[in-house]
Order: C-alpha cells, then structure tokens, then sequence
C-alpha cells in the first residue's frame, strides 16, 4: 500500500490577481502561455507533487483580474492561509495571490451560485499615459459618462441578455440577474462597475462596447432598453477591447466567503 | 549653395511621459535602450532629418515621468502642436509625448531656472497587486503616514541637501529650495509629492528611502531635522527603489509654460 493514498488531500481556496497582458489567455493555450499553466507549474514546482488548479473564471486573452478563484487539492499539510505566501514566491511579477485558506472538500469554484463584479477602465484624453496603459482602454474622443450611467442603471435586475453575448455561447439560458451596474467619472478616468449572479461570453465588453457608443452620443441612453428586448446581439455595439476589463471579485454567499 | 542651410530651424518643446521600466535610463546607454534613444530614432525617422533632443532631467534606469522635457531643433514646417499627434504614432505604448509646442531658439530646458514636482508611490498591503506594480514601490510592513508627513514637510524651504545626495554628484551647491513636500495615504497607497527648484543626484529617492524609515518607526519624524543639519548622507535611509518614481512635472516660470 503506497503511503499517499492513506493520507488525506486538503482543497485550497486561491484568491488570483493578474495583469493578463502578455498571456494567451488564462487557460493553457497550444499558442502562448495561460495563467492557470504558470500557476499550476509554480504550485507543482514548490509542493513536489502534481497540481491542477480549477478556476471560476477562465478569463480571455489580456482581460485581468484582481479577484478571480482558483482551488486545487494537495497532499500538503501547509496551513491553508500560508499558501497565499509560498505561491507568490514562485510567481512572476504579473501573477500574485491575494489569499488563501482550506475549503470543504465539495466547493467546486465554477459549479457554484456566485456574485461576481466586473469593471471596465476607459482613459479618456487626448494622448495615451503610458503609465495607466496596463488595465484600461484608451479613448481620445468626447464621452459622456452621465449618459453612459444613465443606461448602464438600465440593466439592473433580472433580464434575457442574449444581446450582449457572443456567438458560440454555450449558455443554457441567456438570463441573468444584474445587482448593481453604474459609471463613474474622475478627471480623465471613466469606471464601468458592473455586479450579477453570472455573465455571458463577452457580456461585460460587449456592454462597455454599447456604452460607449452611448457616450459618444452615437446611440441614446435610452437605446439601452430596445436593444435587451431585441434580443439580437447585431443591436448592440461593438465588442470593447480586452485590456480595460478587469474581473474584480468573486463572492460565493452560501458559503460565507 | 544648398537649399537646407537657407531655411531656418525652429525649437520645438515636448512634454514626454514615460513607463521606465524596461529601459536602462533617460540618456544612450551603452548597455541597454534608452528612452532617448528611442524618442530621438522615432523624431529621425519620421522627419527623415538627424534629430537630437535635449532634456530638463536624465532620470536614471527605472524611474517614470509624466512631463519630462525635451527640446530639438528642425528644418520641418509641421505647425508646434502637431508634433505630439505625429511622434506619437511612431513611439511604443510605453513612451507617449502629452504636449508639443514652438519656443524660442534661446530655450534650454537645462540650463533655465524651473519648478519641478516629483512623486513618490508606496504600495502598502500585505500582497503585490499585479495592476498597480509599473509606478509604486510596494512594501508590506506597517508604515505610519502622519508620521511620514511630519517629517516631509520639515523639507520645506532652502536647505543644504547634502545629506539627500548620492556620492558622486557634481553640483556646484547643495542647497536647495523646496516649496512643498507632503505625504497623503488612501486605502492601502502612500504618496510622496516634493516640489522644488531642483534636485540633487538621487535626493528625492534617497528622501523617500528616509521617510520609509520614519513610517516603518526605525526613525522619528524629527530626525528629518538632524539628518538635513547632519549633512551627511550616512545619517539618510536608504535610496529607495526606482520604481517607485515618476517625474511629474516641470515648470518655467520665467517663460510662462
């Protein structure tokens, strides 16, 4: 009888922060490095064991985030809240844990009811400033925030959001309930929170694609409502780029973290 | 006779802001790219004319700006304020000119009396947060930001910096007039902000290193006192990190811009 099968493997809760600029994606990609590669080597490397993380948001190529979750098992017996330490020694400077502690053995990262919050960053001036460049969209024409707020309050609730999702969504259903949404301005920054219990492939950016257009004043904020009850994703605007989006926390309430 | 020396050459002024990070300074580096180098390349190419910038401040490898100043003389007729959208388009993401504009062929931005701000950035959380790397130092430990205020405004006035200035410096004087230097926190960032007539080689990282000490309570607020009568740079903490910062403006007054 090997002796790793009688001890018992520990689930590690892993709260991820990431600038995902220079990734492929934060799944393992055949082109590029993946997030989840670089923690899963740096997890293997230091714990001499075989890890494989599971995350609850496989976020796109550039997207970042400063609270995505990731859990894996191990054979370890690292008090859970030092896992957060070791890993970050092991990581690059553009991946780093913000915190770690033991789950029960069933919580599934994915498979979970979540409240998960989104912000889209837009710099909007006339030159790019090459020091906030990292997590934000840069946008040199006139926007008006005040109307962008106004439709973005206009997706507060429960609503069929198949406007806002890519083709190839593989979604049962295209509803989802939206806590809090609103825009905020500060000097040349424009913010875009966005709060819900889920969200389609490329909701998030294809919303701050539409509400820029609203803030352009190519659409009206009004334009927000016909365009969810279109249903028709060719009603909204376009997708915005992925380097002003940033996936900012995930909560699971049932489980009191 | 040839056409160029019949035209006549005008001084163009450009606010140039910066990510230092991966380069080896501001000034041609044997070892390395500088950002000089790249600015001056980028001019060259797009005016198809030798250019050679002149520079208010050769920050050394690491350190950011958001308005250093470059001077460079050209035969090219493009009006002043349209070098900035030009240049632009030849530079990378990290090196993004903010202003441009003609001034008289007697400007230097060296040898003319000027206002410069510097600002110093501490990240102070228990983890590196990916997003907010490029411009903070960050620093774990418990720093106290009153204390670290009081001792920041004691710089205020004309004083020898002697004990500021990294050996090798080849000013004429130490003395130096500083018209604010403070120190503000919100949530987990500190800010250091010191404007002054000038600087000395190293000073204001060697300040910042000294106010760290005073956060961290390894010195009291007024050692700031003693180690400026002192007038020697052993009593100072250490050079901070680069990284932590940007030159964020200059100012001339004499000429109104």
């Amino acid at each position: 009888m090997k002796k790793t099968s009688e001890k018992k493997k520990r689930r590690i809760f892993l709260r991820v922060a990431y600038d995902g600029t220079r990734y492929a994606g934060f799944q393992v990609q055949n082109n590029g490095i993946g997030i989840q590669n670089v923690i899963d080597d740096a997890l293997s490397d230091w714990l001499k064991e075989k890890i494989h993380t599971a995350a609850a948001s496989r976020t796109d190529a550039g997207v970042h985030a400063f609270g995505n979750v990731l859990v894996f098992d191990t054979f370890s017996q690292i008090p859970g809240e030092k896992y957060a330490f070791g890993l970050n020694t092991g990581l690059p400077d553009d991946i780093k844990v913000q915190e770690s502690f033991e789950v029960p053995a069933d919580f599934h990262p994915r498979f979970t009811s979540t409240v998960k919050t989104y912000e889209y960053k837009i710099l909007n001036r006339t030159f790019p400033d090459p020091l906030r460049r990292v997590d934000s969209f840069f946008y040199h024409g006139h926007l008006d925030a005040d109307s962008m707020n106004i439709a973005a309050n206009m997706l507060v609730g429960e609503h069929d959001f198949a406007s806002f999702c890519s083709t190839g969504n593989s979604h049962k259903t295209t509803v989802r309930t939206i806590y809090s949404a609103y825009v905020e301005q500060e000097d040349d920054m424009i913010w875009f929170d966005i709060t819900g219990d889920g969200f389609l492939y490329n909701m998030v950016r294809i919303i701050a694609g539409t509400l820029i257009e609203i803030g352009k004043g190519a659409m009206t904020p009004r334009s927000m409502e016909r365009i969810l009850a279109s249903r028709d994703r060719s009603f909204a605007g376009p997708t915005a780029p992925a380097c002003g989006l940033t996936l900012v926390n995930i909560e699971y309430p049932e489980w009191g973290f």
